[in-house]
């Protein structure tokens, strides 16, 4: 004798997956979901059972495509300087830095950062893939968009070991103060290394 | 051109939906079911495409069953104790109170609680089927399970006046110091209901 319909126990269970969702929300989206509008959660079922089959890894640059669609693009487009290549953890890192509606280049997604403890090592990183592109699209300049985290240090430490063969700029995202952030809230390693990287005026 | 194939953003927009899920939220959550186990995507869409068919409300208690069942268990079951009701705002309470083991009376299930500012008044409330209960079940007892909130306190107290022409007792759960709780870090209106409220020893 069970206080909730299976079918109710079945879902908490599958919506408990979720990454940082516990019993208690997922009862709570549950019971959100049965209470509202029938349409939303037959919509979000069919999201949710298309998503392996419609969404791929593009085979240049990782980004995620459209499985009908041969590359990213933000790779095959013409205006993208193919010679400019931000070098990013995962596909929605992309996503940030479009935003931004500031970078012209393209993108090579690693697949994730360096992390021992994780158990990711540099082999399951696309650097391979990135070495080909290098040579085939003749790129000048790599920026290191990675995380300022120990593993994105690290991550970004070891890509620039890895392509030192090559003749090319290295360059990373700028340490520095955030906007709008007060001096006197910024942590003291921030604050180093805006004034380390101290830019002119 | 988007950062993002269609379906990716599909998911993200149907997951933004759930209550207090942000689309970075979301972000996450559609990333992750992307990279790992497909099977698991998989039994969290037909969990949710099978909700609303495979659930109910019962017609006695509104407690949520099984689309197949008649009644609830906890109302059918011949150990449970027609005469003691206890009245909840949510399924999701019965559980709570079934947890601790203690009760072994039936439940009522309010459909939430009186709420003006949310457009809930008390003719949304399963009011008149649980006085058809209380005469068809003899019902001796009624517990106010309801929040300790102001709609919680408020509903309790319209189901008290409602219930006036009854002969029953009418109980509401003790107020009172949380277990495991320090007395100095209690606030000043629990602890003036614990003080109310002393029991015995």
């Amino acid at each position: 004798m069970s206080a909730l319909p299976k079918a109710l126990e079945e879902l908490i269970e599958a919506l408990s997956y979720l990454p940082g969702v516990g019993p208690r929300s997922a009862e709570r989206y549950a019971y959100f979901l049965l209470k509202n509008d029938k349409n939303k959660t037959k919509k979000l079922s069919k999201s949710l059972s298309a998503l392996h089959s419609s969404v791929k890894n593009c085979p240049k640059t990782f980004a995620l495509i459209n499985s009908d669609d041969k590359v990213s693009d933000l790779y095959s487009d013409s205006d993208r300087n193919k010679s400019i290549v931000a070098l990013v953890a995962d596909p929605f890192d992309i996503i940030a830095i479009e935003k931004t509606s500031l970078f012209k280049g393209t993108y090579h997604v690693l697949g994730g950062l360096i992390s021992p403890i994780d158990g990711i090592g540099p082999e399951q990183l696309h650097i391979p893939e990135l070495k080909k592109r290098i040579k085939q699209d003749k790129v000048q300049e790599i920026i290191l968009a990675t995380n300022a985290s120990v593993e994105g240090e690290t991550t970004a430490l070891y890509i620039q070991q890895e392509l030192s063969e090559f003749k090319l700029e290295i360059t990373r995202l700028a340490r520095g103060l955030p906007i709008g952030v007060d001096l006197e809230y910024a942590d003291q390693i921030t604050l180093g290394r805006a004034l380390e990287g101290r830019q002119n005026l």
